[in-house]
Formats: structure tokens, C-alpha cells, sequence
């Protein structure tokens, strides 16, 4: 065991272990699951939650309370939670939360979600919503954590220890255990149907496959990564479920290659960000093929008629977007609720290239701690 | 009127009609409070929502659908809501909220927020909100614009035309008119009693002169754009109620200035965009007195250990942050729930003042339109 865990710990060959950690999501996404999804029953066991089953599918309001990295996967588990189960889903910076003499009641649910359990601000806000009587539900990776130790039960990420300053695979962990807890908990409350609720299952299990295969075609985010290295500057756009995503891609990039990148929901660009727009501005793009394609469609070609660079993370098989697009980075096709685990995959790849081709220390980015255990 | 009509749409002897927008706030705030503020009485009326208070005051939830700058309004709307009359406020980008089958129930009251009335995106939002039996009100600034016209009900804003395409005065009166209306439903709800509702009345009535203020030191905010006007990025960092005022500040150096500015709540800096901080980046920090003065003077610190430089807003007699920011600015001191009608002008007169310094076209920045019409 303790030599399995000195493995887990060392860079097992890659240069760094950002990229490791990227290369390990297919496994972390699939120990994330073991033991969680059964086929064969048509049921997903998640035994830490298991007693607080009926309070979940009853719940006024679910809030997510989390900082950085994890703040996106709640706004991911957001859209997945409101789809699947039509409770209605907050997610708050865990840092304001705390100060705001938040509104929250005894039928609600706060779910912290933490890569390290210890976030100082996260923990701060939980505090708050168990003293209002809340029911607190905890995402945490790291066993026996404190935030794992103060709510009233919750599911761990099996990611296995992250060490890259820069959060990958505790990200992909973290929605896919939301999109655990969302697809059990719609089909408790009877939110969806079983078929639907097979459905999702079969599909969902098949990700860490299309993880993979994502990975493979890796060379091209290397090459995308050579071409806009020198950017001073950044947007990424997203739409729905993959608008966080952006957010995400905008972070990874800002965290480890100091480019100033920022993500905003596609739609919005035309409200105030598309004046930044020039022909040296790259824009990263979510255009895989589901219920927003066409608006995005439409969002690209604004980016084009203003001369801005288009880099697109598209479905397999694209042909419109990839037309009208100068890169694009193909992804296997999949329900659009569990795409963000597909199509964040290329940003982090991108992102990590960018940062090594700059000569950034990857694995700890100045300024960055990778637990923030302060305020 | 017509004669008075020609007047307002006509530069009035300021070089841009942005400039002369932020020049007429202290009147435009008047103005929206004007007939609505009854001090003897102790009162405030709001015709158009008359019949809707009780809705109101027993909503289950308030949620604000709009884009850009109103829903920056709609932000600091939230705050409001939450903290006077204690109803839980989500704040939605219409342009998420209409394609993503949002729960809506018929207990909930939709605000949409728009200065035109016609923003494409917020109308389409508004009419999901009404298929789904949602109660809709507007906040508009063009009387008999469609949103005015397909809403239940409604309080105008009463800024006057606005030109520039930087929305300026229409965000203080958004603000206003948000102002009125949360102080309005506490009071009828009784989550304010009227001893607290009188102190709170008294203290806005004199919002519109502490604004006039803040212009006389107009000259300030000239010496500081002299000075970061090279800039090619900048941050914006506010906590609390001044959270979305750093969004806004930041949008406005985007829109007229194309230099990268982005807002962020100062303590979710040290999840990722610290990294970014280094001599080069000016960092704009909301720092009035008020409940997280001391968290804010603590983020100060941790970008003044990165050599950033500080340019903060600060409240008349600040010492403390004063000592530390290499600029700062002060308004005049009022209660935390007002001041962002305060903070956010000195942002828009560094920004005009930038943009004309780099030589934009201030009133008609590239690529952007004064009312969205279109998706």
C-alpha cells in the first residue's frame, strides 16, 4: 500500500505533475464511479450520503458553497442538479457567503465542495449554514479532511492525491461525483424515469473512455498551445452546462502561463467584451454539437467578422464550426450533461503547453498555494 | 418639451456624451427618487408596483433576468433584496436563463432590468418566465418600450436618453429604483421596522448630493488615468454589495478603453488570478469603510507583496488603505447598502478619461451597440 502510495506521489515519467494528473483523469474518473454505479441493478449506491436520500429529493434549495477550481464544478453540478432533479441550485463564492448573513433554511442543502477538504473560506461558510440549521453535505477529496469531518455526511472524489498546484483531475472527480448524486437523486424523487435513469447510466460509464480518447489526439493541443503561446490575453466562451467550463479553461491558463484570460457565458460577449476583440485576440470556444450549437454558431461568427482568432473545441464528425474556426480540438460525442468531462480536457492540455513553452513553473505558478487554508 | 428633449440628447457643452451622463447622475437619481420618497410621511410610493406588493413582500423567490451593465444592477439588486426583506434573489444572464429550462414557480416574481426595454435576450427570458406563470416586472428607462409593455407591472427609471454606449446613469438609477423598491417591500414585509425604514430613507435622500461630491473631484480621476493609461490589463476587486460594483468598473474600461479588465471578489483572488499579479497590473480595489473593510485591506496587502499597484476607492478620512495604495480616491461615507451608487463613479471617470487619452471613440466604442436587439 505505501508503495502504491509513493507512486501515486512521484511524476511516474511525465515532466511535470500537472500533466500526470491530467493523463490519470480516465482512472481517476473511473475509481470516482467504482463501486457506484451498478449496471447490472439499475441503481447508483452512494453509501455516504445514503441517510440523507429523502432530505436531498426534498430540499427547498441546494447551495454550493466553493472557491476557484471547485467553484466551477459547482456551477456545472448546478446545471446537472436543476436539469435532472428541478430542485433549484445557488452557487456561492464561498468566500462571500460567509460575510452576507446569508438567507438559508432548514430545508435547504449546502453542499461544500473542496479538492483538499480544508479550504479556509469554504470551511468558514459551512460553519454558517450548519449554525442556520442547514444540512450540510460535503465533495472533498482528501479522506478524513476537516470540511469531511464537520458536515453531516458526504461523497468523496477518488481522485488520488493531486500535487499540481493547478486543479485537473480533482475537477473532472468533483462533477463527476455531482453528476452521481444528480442523476441518483432524480431518479429517488422520480424526477426522471428509469429508462431515462438507465439511459444515463449506460452512457455516463462510458466516459472515461471518451476521456481517453480525448487524450490520445493530445499532440494537437501541442500544437494550438505553439501558435498562441504569446498572447497577452485570453477568452474563453462557453454556453449552459460547458459555460463554466470556460470559466475553468480561463482559470487554468491564468493560473500557470499568467495570461490574462478570461471566460464569459458566449452570449454575453456582445454586451461588452467583444470591444477587446482584434485579430491578436485568441478566443476559446465551446461548440460541441447539443442544444446551443447554432447560438454559438452565431457567437463564432461575430468573434470571425471582428478578425478574432477562433479556437473551438467541436463534436467529432463538425463540419460547420470547424469551417469558420482557425483551430479546433474534436471530442467524442455525448449527452450534453456530461460533456464538461470531455471538453474541459483539451484546456487543460492547452493550457499546460502554453505554460511549459513560456517557461512558467507549472506545477507551482507564483503567487498560488495549492490549498488556500487562509482567509 | 420639445426644446427640452433637443437639450438632453445634445452634448451640452461636454465633449462626450458619456461625460456628460456621469455629470448628470446626482440629477438622474433625483429625478428616479423624485415623487417617491415621502419623508413626511414616511413612505415611499411606487405606483406601478402598487397592486403587486403583497406578491411581493410573499414572494418565494426574486429573480432578475437581464444583460451587461442592468445585470450588474441586478447584482447589487441582490444584496439588497436579500438583506432588507430577506427573500432568497437569484440573478440570471437572460441569455442562459431562456435556454436552459429554468424552474420557475408561480410563487417566484421575474424582474427584468433593462435600459432600453428592448434587449433582445431579457425579453425572450421574460417570456419564459410568464409561460411558466412567474409574475414579471421591469425596470426600464424608455417609457412604452416592449419590456415595459409585456411585464405585469413595473417602475420606470427616469435617467433621461441615454447616449454614450458605456451605460452610465442608467446604472445608478437601475440601482435607485432597486434601492427603492427593496426598501419599499422590507418596510410593507416588516423585516425592517419603520424606525429602521425612516433611518434608511433619510440617509438615500442625500445619495443625490454626496454623488455631486464625488464629481467635484473629477480632477483625481484624471491624474490617475494619466497614469495608467498604458495599462494593457487591470483587475477590479470588491467584496460584498461592491462585488458587482468592480465588475461594472471593470466592464466600462473594456467597453471604451480595450484594455482587459476584469472584476473578481477580492478574497477568490488567491484561487487563481493572484498569479497575474506582478508590477505591471493595476488593481482597482472597492475599499470604503463598511463590514469587510478589514478582509479588503488584508487582499490589498497580498497585491501589494506582489509589487501590484493599488488604485483604491476609499472613504473620506481613510488611513489606513490611503498608506498603502500607491492612488486612492474618496467618497463621501455612507451606509454599506448605498455605496455602490458612490464607488462606481469615480470607475466611469477613470474609464472615460483612459479611453479619451488613448484616443477611442468614447460615445461609440467598436463593435458594441447601445441596445441589443438582436441575440
Amino acid at each position: 500500500k505505501l508503495e502504491m502510495e509513493l507512486e501515486a506521489i512521484e511524476k511516474g515519467g511525465y515532466d511535470h505533475f500537472m500533466l500526470k494528473e491530467i493523463y490519470e483523469q480516465p482512472k481517476s474518473i473511473k475509481d470516482t464511479m467504482r463501486g457506484r454505479i451498478h449496471l447490472d441493478k439499475g441503481l447508483i449506491a452512494l453509501g455516504g450520503i445514503r441517510d440523507y436520500e429523502r432530505a436531498l429529493a426534498n430540499a427547498r434549495r441546494i447551495i454550493f458553497v466553493a472557491c476557484g477550481t471547485s467553484w466551477h464544478a459547482g456551477l456545472v453540478a448546478e446545471y446537472l442538479f436543476e436539469e435532472l432533479t428541478r430542485i433549484p441550485v445557488e452557487v456561492e463564492y464561498a468566500s462571500e457567503f460567509r460575510y452576507r448573513n446569508p438567507i438559508i433554511y432548514d430545508d435547504d442543502i449546502v453542499i461544500a465542495i473542496s479538492q483538499s477538504g480544508e479550504t479556509a473560506d469554504t470551511l468558514a461558510a459551512l460553519e454558517i449554514a450548519k449554525q442556520k440549521g442547514a444540512t450540510t453535505l460535503g465533495i472533498c477529496n482528501v479522506v478524513g479532511s476537516t470540511i469531511s469531518r464537520v458536515t453531516d455526511a458526504g461523497a468523496y472524489t477518488h481522485a488520488g492525491p493531486e500535487i499540481g498546484v493547478a486543479s485537473t483531475k480533482a475537477f473532472t472527480a468533483q462533477v463527476t461525483v455531482a453528476t452521481l448524486m444528480a442523476l441518483h437523486i432524480a431518479h429517488f424523487k422520480g424526477s426522471i424515469n428509469t429508462s431515462q435513469f438507465n439511459r444515463y447510466l449506460f452512457e455516463f460509464q462510458s466516459i472515461p473512455d471518451k476521456v481517453e480518447r480525448v487524450l490520445e489526439k493530445a499532440a494537437e493541443s501541442k500544437v494550438i498551445a505553439e501558435i498562441y503561446k504569446d498572447a497577452t490575453n485570453a477568452l474563453f466562451l462557453g454556453r449552459g452546462i460547458n459555460f463554466p467550463v470556460a470559466l475553468e479553461g480561463a482559470l487554468k491558463l491564468k493560473e500557470i502561463s499568467y495570461i490574462h484570460a478570461e471566460g464569459y457565458p458566449a452570449a454575453e460577449m456582445k454586451h461588452g467584451p467583444i470591444a477587446l476583440i482584434d485579430e491578436n485576440m485568441p478566443v476559446f470556444v465551446i461548440a460541441n454539437q447539443g442544444p446551443s450549437y447554432k447560438k454559438v454558431v452565431s457567437n463564432i461568427e461575430e468573434v470571425k467578422a471582428r478578425s478574432g482568432k477562433v479556437i473551438a473545441i467541436v463534436t467529432e464528425g463538425d463540419k460547420d464550426v470547424k469551417d469558420m474556426a482557425d483551430y479546433s480540438f474534436e471530442v467524442p460525442e455525448c449527452d450534453e450533461l456530461f460533456t464538461p468531462l470531455l471538453t474541459v480536457v483539451p484546456l487543460q492540455l492547452i493550457s499546460y503547453h502554453v505554460a511549459v513553452m513560456r517557461g512558467c513553473n507549472v506545477d507551482q505558478p507564483r503567487n498560488l498555494a495549492k490549498s488556500v487554508t487562509v482567509e
